[in-house]
């Protein structure tokens, strides 16, 4: 990670916290109770970018919001919670163009310019006239403060509403940026695939195919190296929305104030991410694990991410019990070479370390510190593969408890 | 899988149900209680083959032990459980050859001719004096009937020692041949890796090369398709000793009595594999992922992999909730093709069957019927991925239950 050139100032309203953007959370009807309906729109047409699961099964809305997003554009996202509108054939697919084709119609814009979401139960059709009837009140009540209610109707098991937002300079004199975003996320979320859900958005002037760039950077760092549990959505999606008003001239690749906003938009995303990786399903700790002496970060990456998905790390990291051999030997499955007779693991959390395995050898155990550091939320585990290489890569994960099997094993009924 | 061409008579005893070969289980000291050191050995110097670990961490045993097959000869196998003689440098590996030496020294033969094994613990020592000691008490103790004592011995977290044995005919008018077999395993447990601990004996006459060909093929189709938590451990291997003492000229490939022996070992494998997949840690239901239309029985076998590895898949199962999304969404993200609208999924036990997803459009579910069919251990997914191809593969998975969390949070301390 490097280092932000310019300092963020972090705000409160998520995705509202950006001028112009206007969004609504409302209960349409698809749950018994929690609100179900999101909606959030731009006072005009923005650049747009989006992320999508690379799950061989995709749901409907993504079908239908790739094809929105193919020309680069959109200025409002509508998403239905409580039903993923997935594995739902021709029906689903009409529903999902009838969602972005009411928006379109309740905010006077075409259904071209609308992103659809859903997330929920695989299977099901929505329920079309309250998701109708939801549209209209949600358009009806948008607002600049909309943003805490939109996060609250995108949530599933979400235990908490996932906001986050910032406002940067991008160079010397010129007007700040601000981004904003919300997200959802808790089960089935895993990297290697594009994400869970957010919706991100910006006044900064970035054209469409830069904005493209720059949200597949952030999204590789910070979404796609969280694990909750190993499994993928057919929902998933990132978003983010560029209006341009901010006042300064479109960005271009190279100079200091393209670096500034990349950097934080990395900043925003991995906000909104270890938020999720924090409210994953049952979860008490986070945990973070960081990978060098790799070959090359690819490498570093996929081990990474092993150690982040491996449940018999995940239950560790819950007992509080340093069984650190269960890290090496999960890194050992990743697929990335692994020096063991060179390699090394640190446990870390705030300015105490405790050594684990030294250059190939276990060291005399300090049990109870070990066992304190693993009780820190966003304990981490240092892995040098051994290889001599220069790979490095960082990923988060979260422990899991019986409360996880508990949530799985009753969701739907 | 094919039918076998002689109907296989199941025996009792396991490893020592084949003439010829002596086990023992004795109380060495490296847990407080149980049984933690097996000893098996044949009369005579067999023909051997092992798989090992995929995991890039190998345990020292199977260093050592991969040097001494290295000859396709080998008489005895030893094996210690508690601690995993993993991770541990060189004197791990000083360790592995003792116990080679301490056995073979006991039986009176060459520490070349003998497997070396453990399970347990990552990242300890053996505890050398009690090994040594161990040994010798096992080589005491050594009996034709040892081979449930010996299948306790290598147990860790299993609840259930697991045995098989069969004998078979493998061709007109000649001597029947018996195989064997004793194995532990409950969790660390996902395919794509060799497999947990399995010690196999026959006394058919099989050269070593072709008995390599013969155990690769077969732990290919059934340990290698089981799955209790998608990690795997350091030290799994499964060795199989051929005495040759059936009476019967050597096997050739391509006879009718090759194609037997074959398929009587993958018939002991799976039987061995479905008893670990039953013990899996917490597990209270295995089920069964039967996976059809995939382009190659090589994407067939990643997709059905991927949903009995599939934390989701396996809370529903656990949960007897039909969920039938989770099963396609985890075949989606294991890089198999899928064509979701030509898709197909069916839940099968016994002679019931419910459709969950045909043509790639959900059917009305019967929602009491699929709950009960989850009911049954061994219930099946019968997954067609939809692109027409004739790839077909089986894999074999448990239920996630919150005491597979409550095992993996407490199991060191």
């Amino acid at each position: 990670m490097s280092t932000l050139l310019t300092t963020p100032l972090w705000l409160g309203g998520g995705v509202t916290a950006v001028p112009g953007f206007r969004a609504s959370g409302v209960h349409a009807g698809i749950k018994r109770r929690k609100p179900d309906l999101a909606l959030i729109a731009a006072d005009r047409p923005c650049a747009a970018a989006a992320t999508f699961t690379r799950n061989a099964v995709q749901a409907a809305p993504l079908r239908v919001s790739a094809r929105h997003l193919a020309d680069g554009r959109a200025q409002a996202v509508v998403c239905a919670s409580g039903i993923a509108n997935a594995c739902t054939g021709p029906q689903g697919e009409r529903d999902a163009e009838e969602m972005a084709a009411e928006a379109g119609r309740a905010l006077g814009i075409p259904a071209q310019d609308v992103v659809v979401a859903s997330t929920g139960v695989i299977g099901e059709l929505l329920p079309m006239d309250r998701v109708r009837r939801g549209i209209a009140a949600a358009a009806r009540t948008l607002s600049r403060d909309g943003g805490p209610a939109a996060a609250l109707a995108i949530m599933t098991t979400d235990t908490r509403p996932k906001l986050a937002a910032c406002r940067v300079a991008l160079g010397e004199g010129g007007p700040p940026v601000t981004l904003g975003g919300i997200a959802k996320g808790s089960g089935m979320i895993h990297p290697d695939m594009a994400t869970m859900l957010a919706f991100l958005a910006t006044d900064a002037a970035v054209p469409a195919p830069l904005l493209r760039e720059a949200l597949r950077r952030a999204v590789d760092a910070t979404f796609n190296m969280i694990s909750v549990d190993g499994d993928t959505s057919p929902n998933d999606m990132v978003v983010l929305l560029a209006s341009g008003t901010a006042g300064h001239p479109p960005l271009a690749p190279g100079a200091a104030a393209w670096e500034a906003f990349q950097e934080a938009l990395e900043a925003l995303c991995l906000d909104l991410a270890l938020q999720i990786v924090r409210d994953g399903e049952g979860a008490r700790r986070s945990f973070c694990v960081e990978v060098s002496g790799a070959r090359s970060d690819a490498e570093a990456r996929l081990a990474a991410r092993a150690v982040t998905a491996s449940p018999l790390v995940k239950t560790a990291v819950y007992g509080r019990d340093p069984n650190w051999g269960r890290v090496l030997v999960a890194a050992g499955k990743s697929g990335a070479a692994l020096a063991v007779d060179q390699a090394s693991l640190w446990l870390r959390a705030g300015e105490q370390r405790v050594p684990l395995f030294v250059r190939g050898r276990p060291v005399p155990l300090e049990e109870a510190l070990a066992s304190e550091l693993l009780g820190e939320d966003g304990v981490c585990f240092a892995l040098d593969l051994g290889t001599g290489g220069p790979g490095r890569a960082r990923a988060w994960g979260c422990d899991l408890t019986e409360q996880y099997v508990h949530i799985n094993a009753a969701y739907r009924t």
